[in-house]
């Protein structure tokens, strides 16, 4: 958007200077092709013997030879505190022209033009910049210092001092998706060499939105009293009962890691913490190989005393969801269009009021649907009224609730007892019904949520009639016959909320490191 | 506080309605002697049986029946929406006498005066209020309604309308401490009990003294252009080398539980993150069985790119600690005042510009001080310059510097090569130091903090150096190899934070469900 030229004058320190770094963003280096990788490597060795060969002379017979350079090693180890001050690559804007600027950051593309001129792209996050070094001696930069930067490794870390200059028209090498264009890399090859991967704008862009969802999330629930807490991930026994949960020795004893922080959370309500909240990690051993199941992902989780009923609840998810969605698309322009060049997506569409609709609603619809179709075989999908919801007809029917109400986030409620846990509330005038719900973003689940029964009583005949032996949980049975108040709660996972706000494809683009059952590295 | 009578006019719903509850907050319960248990059992039941032999009678003759009773079990299961609204108890000040007002909270006392006439001390988090029964038709109240009252087991759930009215004198039983003043009950018993000893005012406060660290430290960073992440917790190596580790099976592969987010935090500086911080669990296998040490805590982890010199840590922090003592100072006065005078400390003295003085003058201060000791056996200590503080040795120089500079707070810099980690970046002008330091808090570390090396090279010889197998860390060296900009960084630990900055004896005093060698429950 801007460029630099070198500076006018030679100034205290190095005007370019670089650290020696030893490898690029290309596709190349990231795939896995022997044969590309050995050419590449011969082609850097030539280079870094190039550069040498070129520094020697330079620094020899240069006048202006401490204008640029390889850092000294003490320089990086504390040595100087010069009072010099760097500009951000992205403020550089109108305002700075004409300025001289310091900045630093990443060798994104080199390009020599001439002996006498050369362009530097620097990146810096999610901007980049473009620098133009031109030999003069009134600009006291030497051909020796334009073969300098030309000789640079991509990715080398950078400072340049110089004078902003507007270009006529925008610069396209220095638009966001430039580095894109070079590479079309696998998803495997990007998490393997995720320090690397995360550069790209689209993830610097990614984890950004990622965090204003915490954000958001945080500051609207403090805004209506909820506490943040933490609880412990380390437990006796499975949060939830089931299978899918990681066991270790916890100093000879054997323990496991929370597959929720249901229990806890709970435990802090009947402790008297009113609304609570926490964000945590959430461990979940299952052998899901989807595109959206995770072994390890950050859980949002609130548990909130009710005064009536669950719907209260749904209230807080509603205020809570429709400011997060309003807050990232007033404040997060740049990230959202940044993600959009390289994954375009529809933006989301939400109602100012979220719809809520029964589960019996929803089952109509998708029966109605299928009824409908000419060729019932298309349906692809059987709907049990009384059983879970599997993951196509849940698409379905957030593409009939999208035609029909205009949203593609919407609470379904009033699930079947018989596929919640035994913890939820039955419902006061139907027992087969719970007091729960599901929330959905385009058609895919990220919250789930109910009101918890607070009774003991009621508590270990639901857990007698799910199976469970009533004797395993009895620590988490007894912390209600003290005094508990009616409450409920709800969990999200971050990198669905921010996946499906994006309409990303898959779980592991809003992770930054992410688990899954093959990956554990790095 | 404040006290409110029975309501004036009968009014939809129950005036007083109470959930069966079935325990009570008193030492008994809490205390291990089976005998008191037995007694308390007993004379339980015995309440239970007369508040059953009398409601029968009330429900009969009692013209104002409708006015109290247990709540139908269809109304916990969100039968009604009401549009009644609720009063916080602690929102009951001056400005509200006269007006009836609806409240929940749990029966903390009851005490019968007379057939007529009883008080009901309810409490919400924080605040009690007295509830004052008197039998009247003007009121509406029976005498029956009164024996409900007194009936009510300590620790039930009641909603209470009445009309406020202001005491002409403070009443000493709705002051906080009314509880506290009741039991002593040794920190185990206490842990064992969790929620229910969550509800004394201490333990409200603390909390909520731990959930604003937390926001001040995420908001003062996020002000300062840092990007909050996740990392993993089920890693693939140890994080720090080691034996503390957790150890589990990942999907048949060996796998352990993150000990600090150290490395990954420093990927995400290599991803060009600039500045990112992160709040989570941290997992410590030690056998620590300390006032100080917890086998899990949360993390308050920042890494950041540094410009020239590790000091732009320190500023950070400086800026970053300053401004949560001052928030928890000026807006957490009811929460600080709570803990107080349940565990009286005095407040923490620290300076507007943080003191900084390098490790020698630390070993010199301590040196000074033990030479002038009459007797240097009260010393207790030797001092190695080269070596670490102990925990002894760091409580002193804590008391030397409070002497000397008048502040709590401080931060200890250019630390060994020897007692720190391999990544630690050693000094420019002497490879015997680093770039390195500890920050703290009444004479105890809360912080630790350094530059890291980013060359790979620097980082493969000081792991050698170190006796580290340097294959089982090529991944970790590797991440610097494509770039790495110069950065430091810090970890706190939360808990930490708020004991010390209260002045409390044990960690497991802020941790709401510690996790030490011994504790895995509750």
């Amino acid at each position: 958007m801007s460029s630099s030229e070198p500076p006018p004058a030679p100034s205290a320190g190095a005007a370019a200077a670089a650290e020696e770094v030893a490898a690029d963003l290309s596709a190349a280096t990231l795939s896995k092709k022997q044969q590309k990788k050995d050419a590449r490597k011969a082609e850097k060795a030539e280079k870094a013997a190039q550069r040498q060969q070129q520094q020697q002379p330079a620094e020899a017979d240069d006048p202006f030879a401490s204008n640029y350079g390889d850092v000294p090693v003490e320089e990086i180890q504390s040595k100087t505190i010069s009072g010099r001050s760097w500009t951000k690559i992205g403020d550089l804007d109108d305002s700075a022209a004409g300025r001289s600027v310091l900045i630093r950051g990443a060798t994104q593309a080199i390009r020599p033009v001439s002996k006498k001129m050369a362009f530097v792209v620097l990146r810096q996050s999610m901007s980049t910049v473009q620098c133009v070094l031109v030999a003069s001696a009134d600009a006291c930069v030497s051909t020796q210092m334009v073969r300098f930067a030309t000789a640079l490794s991509k990715e080398s870390i950078v400072d340049v001092e110089g004078v902003v200059s507007l270009p006529k028209e925008p610069l396209k090498a220095t638009t966001q998706q430039a580095g894109e264009k070079l590479v079309r890399v696998g998803q495997d090859t990007r998490l393997n060499y995720r320090a690397i991967d995360l550069r790209t704008p689209a993830n610097q862009a990614i984890f950004r939105i990622q965090c204003q969802v915490e954000n958001k999330f945080r500051e609207f629930l403090l805004s209506k009293d909820f506490v943040g807490i933490h609880t412990p991930k380390l437990i006796s026994g499975s949060s939830e009962g089931g299978a899918a949960v990681f066991k270790l020795l916890y100093n000879g004893q054997p323990a496991c890691l929370a597959q929720s922080p249901q229990l806890y959370k709970q435990m802090a309500i009947c402790g008297g913490y009113e609304r609570v909240f926490e964000v945590g990690p959430v461990f979940r051993a299952e052998n899901s190989n989807t595109h959206r199941h995770l072994c390890e992902f950050v859980g949002l989780d609130a548990e909130m005393e009710i005064k009536e009923h669950y719907f209260e609840v749904c209230d807080v998810i509603d205020g809570l969801f429709v400011s997060i969605f309003k807050h990232l698309t007033e404040n997060c322009k740049k990230e959202l269009e940044t993600i959009n060049r390289q994954y375009p997506f529809e933006p989301l569409k939400y109602l100012e009021k979220t719809l809520k609709l029964t589960y019996e609603e929803g089952i109509q619809m998708l029966k109605t649907y299928i009824d409908n179709l000419s060729n019932r075989q298309e349906a692809g999908t059987e709907i049990e009224p009384m059983g879970d919801l599997n993951t196509e007809a849940e698409k379905k029917l957030g593409r009939l609730v999208k035609e029909k109400y205009g949203t593609d986030f919407f609470i379904l409620y009033r699930y079947p007892l018989a596929v919640r846990p035994f913890y939820t509330m039955p419902c006061y005038d139907n027992p087969a019904y719970t007091n729960s719900f599901d929330v959905f973003i385009r058609g895919e689940e990220i919250i789930s949520g109910a009101q918890r029964i607070h009774t003991p009583e009621l508590l270990t005949k639901r857990a007698t009639e799910c199976g469970i032996d009533v004797s395993t949980i009895s620590a988490y049975i007894d912390s209600f016959s003290y005094g508990a108040p009616p409450h409920g709660g709800f969990g999200v996972g971050l990198e669905r909320v921010v996946m499906l706000f994006c309409a990303l494809n898959n779980i592991r683009k809003t992770s930054m490191f992410p688990r899954d059952p093959q990956r554990l590295v790095p």
